[in-house]
Order: structure tokens, then C-alpha cells, then sequence
């Protein structure tokens, strides 16, 4: 008879074998994982194995199921829709605690990009510049573009664990970025310390990109401490 | 006729009510739910329905199933086994990337742990100098002690944020910690940095904590590199 725990243990190590074929294949975010049966005779298992195992990388988000499409490598392997667990803290001063988290790492990673940023980065840097400038000046909601803004300066700093931390981090804090929106003086300040750090980035002036960093997020943590 | 659409619509409706009922409960992790009856009851909707919603909570790694004990909220809610992603990054310089992160993070998080540590958190970090010590000297491996030294850190500086960013990233790396680990001057220098570091905490000397942290972190840095 086979035991529960053992087929708990064997769906385990097949869904670890998957794992090891998408790494040994360099399977990307978003690309299509080989069927069922492909699968299971690449891994000499039962094609239910294969579907426990796929199940329990789906749970883990490195997999994602599309109906009728098949299974796919999912677009954030790994990273589940709340990674911090914000929707579990204690909403009172969290945002303000979001916002000293991004005081102690954006003016770093603002040098980092003024240091390290490729020409494509700066281009794009300016595209998001422009575009929220625009939503601003026409009165439109410019939470995503302002944060496109910031996720791109940390791409900038090529360093991989950055580059995910700060999306992370700002996803949290989207639904504050609505509560200050509606302060007359905000946009204009965004704009002009969103532009002072842009031309740094863009001089590779890293003491300027730091400190204009500083000065913008202080300057929001001002803001939402007034409301 | 209730169409597949539908359907799915309603178990996350309803998954979405549970995650209402755990915040207005205060339910904290490790905390049972109520049963697949009551929940059925009080949500107004089949027990099937429950069970599909309950379904959805534990692929978002909120709720967990001990089996033949009921459903609970999960310890560290929303927090995926790898929320950076890391298994499916480039391994290549990952540690050094690592090591950049903190070097930005933890020394200003040593600064906020000396102006805000408790009573309670200055002893949880001796006891923890003190196991690391015993564990360096004793030959044996002091990763956890380690990580467990930066960690309180983290919660002394009372910012739920950075708390559960600094774990996070002292995860990805524990592998890289048992490469160091067998330099012979390693040992000795982590527990002069880390002494530095809590003697500092306790002082509430928040430039000497921040310096020692710094230094602590670069040193190990150093130490990748020279491999």
C-alpha cells in the first residue's frame, strides 16, 4: 500500500524536479511548461503525480494555470500578491512606517543609478517623467506613473534583489498615494523633485540624485503627517 | 444555469469575506478559523463554496490546513516561501547583490534599533551574541545564531516593514553564509562587529551602531570578494 505521506513525498520531489527543468531549460516569466504527458515521461511519474506537483507549484507561485492554454512560468515567480503580509498589519502608522522603509533605501539606490544607470534606463526614466508630468498638468491620477517612475530607478542599480524589493514596497503603499493626491502644492513638488533627480541620474551625479531622493520622500512624509 | 464565470466569482468574493472576518477579528497567525459549518453559516453560502474560497486563501499563502486539526491563518501570512524570486535568478554575483542590499538597509536600521529598542529586544539580542559566540568558538555553524542576531535587530527598530523585509533577505542568504563560514579570521571578526553593534544598541548610540554595521557588513563583502 502506499502511504499518504509517501505520495505527499513524491509529488514534493517531482514538483522540486520541475523546478530544477525549468532552471536547467532557462524557462522565463511567462513562458509555456511542456503537457502532462510530456512531463511525465520526462520525470517517469503518473501523469496524476505530475498534476499534484504542478498544483503545489501553483500554490507557490512559480506556476501559473491559463485555461485551455496549459501551464505556464508565472510572470513574478515567487513572489505572492502581498509579500510583506501588509493586508495583516495594523493599518494605523503604516504608512508612514512605508514610508521610513523608502527614506532608508530610495536615496541609496538613487546613487546606485546615477552611477550604474544604461542609457536605455535614462530613456525610459524620461518617458515615465513625462508621462506622469502630463497626468499631473491635466489633473489625472499619476499613482502609476509616479511609482513606474521609482521602479524604474531601482532597475536602474542593476542589482536584481532591488529591483524587486522597491515594487514590492510600493505596491503597499499605492492606496496612500491616493489619500496625498489630493493636496493642492503635492503634484507640483512630485514634478519638481522628480525632475531634479532625473537630471542627476542623467549628469551620473550620485551626491545630487541622493540627496534630491531625500528631500522627495521627506517631503511626502511631511504630507501625510499634516493630514 | 450558474456558469463556470460565475462561480469563480463567488469563491473569491467569498475568500475576500474571510480575509474580512480574520482582520475584523483580530485573528493573528497561528490562529484557527472557525469551522467549514459555521463559516458556511455566517457567510450565507454553501459549504462547498467555503471550502473552493478557503481554497484560494492557502494558494495566497494566508490561511494553511493541519490535517485533522482544522484551517489556520498562516504564521507569516502572504509571504511566499521565496517572495524575491531568488531560485530563478541568475546565481552569478546573486551574494554579492545580496550583500549591496544590505549594505544600504541594515546599517541605517541599526541606527533606528539604537533610538527605538525595547527593554525586551536589547536582551533577546544578547542572548542571541551569546549563542553566536558559543557557537563560533565551539567550531560549530553559527548561521542561524547569525541571522537570528540581524533579525532582532530589525524588530528593535519597530518598524513592521523593515521587520519582515530584513528576514526576507537574510534567507536568500543562508547558502552564501556557508561559503564564508570556513575563513579562520571569519569567526572572530563577526563577533568583535557584532559586539560593537549591541554594545552600541544599548548605549541608544545611534552613529555607532550605524558605523559598526556598515564596517560589519563591508567586511563580509570583502571576504566574498577575496574568494
Amino acid at each position: 500500500m502506499v502511504c499518504m505521506f509517501d505520495k505527499v513525498l513524491l509529488s514534493e520531489k517531482v514538483a522540486n524536479n520541475i523546478k530544477k527543468l525549468i532552471i536547467d531549460n532557462e524557462l522565463q516569466p511567462g513562458d509555456k511548461l511542456s503537457n502532462e504527458i510530456e512531463l511525465s515521461k520526462i520525470l517517469n511519474v503518473s501523469r496524476s503525480t505530475i498534476r499534484e506537483s504542478v498544483k503545489i507549484l501553483v500554490s507557490m507561485n512559480i506556476l501559473e494555470i491559463r485555461r485551455g492554454k496549459g501551464t505556464f512560468v508565472c510572470e513574478k515567480p515567487g513572489i505572492a500578491t502581498d509579500p510583506l503580509g501588509v493586508t495583516f498589519m495594523n493599518k494605523k502608522d503604516l504608512l508612514l512606517y512605508l514610508f521610513e522603509t523608502r527614506l532608508i533605501i530610495e536615496p541609496e539606490i538613487a546613487a546606485l543609478a546615477a552611477k550604474r544607470a544604461k542609457e536605455k534606463n535614462v530613456e525610459a526614466l524620461e518617458v515615465a517623467f513625462m508621462k506622469m508630468e502630463k497626468d499631473i498638468l491635466e489633473g489625472k491620477d499619476h499613482t502609476e506613473t509616479d511609482m513606474d517612475f521609482h521602479n524604474i530607478i531601482a532597475k536602474s542599480s542593476q542589482n536584481p534583489i532591488i529591483k524587486r524589493i522597491v515594487p514590492i514596497i510600493n505596491d503597499c503603499i499605492k492606496e496612500g498615494y491616493l489619500e496625498t493626491k489630493d493636496i493642492p502644492e503635492s503634484g507640483e513638488k512630485v514634478i519638481y523633485y522628480h525632475e531634479k533627480v532625473l537630471d542627476a541620474i542623467k549628469n551620473k551625479d550620485e551626491k545630487a540624485a541622493k540627496k534630491y531622493m531625500k528631500e522627495h520622500i521627506e517631503n511626502g512624509m511631511g504630507q501625510i503627517r499634516k493630514k
